[in-house]
């Protein structure tokens, strides 16, 4: 298979801090910024500094060594008792995607079975991060690997918020299956969906598609059905923020509107994410938090208003996309395929 | 039947002028301006400044009066020549919405037909540009009439764009349907797309129903799916820009995305136009241009970027929703059903 070779690291661990992609100020600046305290990264989480479900989880676990870093000088019991409630706290930042949740887990394990003492421990958590950081980059490649199988050739791929290498560490979910299909085949292309209120396909995956020599075309959300009609888009392939056991996945707002329009025009609608997104312990996609966002978000852009005052929002930040509209959940395990109970049952038994 | 007292005049003939609302600087400003010579017409409808099908078709009947105001010099025989030439191009600054042209063909018949001089013929022109703008409210409260009866009780109305006050001489369209409606029955509730690129939704329709007391909750466009399904959303109502004599419809680009979402979730979609909106000319929504506007509508939001450079744009200012997808189209002389071809030729043939 060949690999793509992208420009982007969206997060890296370098000895004591995190270093992330700025990506609120996108698409004027690509900045770096240093997170160096657990209430710093809280707070990057929470105002989607960085976003994206696997970034996120990446995130949470760097939180967690920032965290331990601070209570290090506490006796080990005590130490070990604070930082769990941090890590748990931490959890807070973002209630939909699961990933936060998963990645705060895997350091939790940590924390509560390590035999060392407080600097062994932290040691422990630098590493796990690493290691998390590394195999998002390997999953995400293999989602890729995985996905281009099923992209036609020159293919027009449309895609729905950022499941992209800025979602993730490093390659992508759904621009992972982008970046590996353009690497066998330069003909494919792909159509952004703007994504309001927060415009992460305009600010966002342009960017890091045009970064990539990526051929984009970006539009508005409502217009996805036009292009469909057309005969312009042959697949959709969005990312998750939380897949149910039975396949319904929690995604960016708007994404099940697409999922509909895919349906009706017989185009097949598939997810990409790695199986940390899976939580088997949700039954159906009713049982998913939706996050409810600040009203700026649809009433402003750019800091200026675009509505009437007066007027009311609602600012759900995900919908759930039932598993009936998806074709495929592209995973690092393979294409699962319905049944979803089924087949998602299967995989995590085998893992 | 109640009537709805709307504080809205959007366009006006004023002896010797067009007095318009200038809707390029909503939601920040409300303001009126005089439209002196066709040219400055030309202009308007081009840039916007008046938009909506039934108003620009007065906009344009307005336009022909200027331009045979700036050409009664001529002699009789070269006036007609001069100015049906200006009607026609005059026709060119919009290419979709039928009822400029519909409402230029009006004057043509004048400017063909009168007996009078070239005095009694600008007299003649103006007499019906102002006939044709109380035609045009008393149609709208109509259309308004027979939709008020299809709105269930406390319902809440999804609509896409602007089919209003603003976008009529008067009352208003798919918001005539609303204003008759919450006459009868003040618990009835708005949510309003914001439709992108362009934000008429937000900017527009907010404005007007908050201007008149009607509850109004601004969406983004991809949220309409999640509301539906959450069963928030009893009825669409949109209006139109072209339909054709199948009944398939050109509207704002979006309303077919909105339209796939209410089929899905079995949520009745209706079309509120005046039959001067219908095409008989026009088979099927393949023959109906689509207006191709310019890219900076996408990539620019209060003359600032909103993603990378280098992008693709494709803008297509409205799409065709299949006829198959429409409940019912509310005109003024009742509630058209399916089979389109035959009620909309009915309703012609006893025109």
């Amino acid at each position: 298979m060949t690999e793509f070779k992208s420009k982007i690291r969206t997060i890296q661990w370098l000895d004591t801090f995190s270093r992330m992609v700025d990506q609120t100020l996108f698409p004027y600046e690509f900045n770096y910024i240093d997170i160096k305290t657990g209430d710093e990264m809280f707070a990057a989480i929470k105002t989607m500094i960085v976003r994206g479900a696997p970034a996120i989880g990446i995130a949470g676990a760097h939180g967690v060594v920032l965290y331990a870093q601070e209570l290090n000088k506490l006796p080990r019991d005590e130490f070990i008792k604070k930082l769990l409630e941090k890590a748990d706290y931490m959890t807070t930042s973002r209630p939909t995607a699961v990933n936060l949740m998963w990645a705060v887990d895997k350091q939790k394990e940590i924390i509560k079975n390590s035999k060392s003492d407080v600097k062994g421990i932290i040691e422990e958590l630098k590493q796990n991060a690493i290691k998390l950081e590394n195999e998002d980059i390997e999953i995400n490649k293999k989602i890729g690997d995985f996905g281009a199988e099923v992209v036609p050739k020159s293919a027009t791929i449309l895609t729905h918020c950022n499941a992209g290498a800025l979602a993730t560490v490093g390659y992508g979910t759904a621009l992972g299956v982008v970046r590996s299909a353009f690497a066998k085949d330069p003909t494919i292309q792909v159509f952004a969906d703007e994504t309001r209120p927060r415009q992460q396909g305009a600010r966002i995956t342009t960017l890091e598609l045009t970064m990539d020599g990526i051929p984009t075309t970006l539009i508005t959300d409502g217009m996805c059905s036009y292009f469909m009609k057309k005969g312009m888009i042959d697949m959709v392939v969005v990312g998750a923020d939380r897949i149910a056991a039975n396949g319904d996945t929690a995604n960016k707002i708007g994404t099940y509107t697409v999922a509909i329009a895919a349906k009706y025009h017989d185009i097949p609608f598939y997810i990409a994410a790695p199986l940390s997104t899976i939580d088997i312990n949700i039954k159906t996609g009713d049982e998913i938090p939706i996050e409810e966002r600040s009203h700026d978000e649809v009433t402003h852009i750019n800091g200026k208003a675009i509505c009437a005052d007066g007027v009311n929002i609602i600012n759900p930040g995900f919908d759930v996309t039932p598993h009936e509209l998806i074709s495929g959940i592209i995973t690092e395990k393979g294409i699962l395929r319905p049944d979803y109970k089924k087949s998602i049952a299967d995989v995590f038994k085998n893992l």
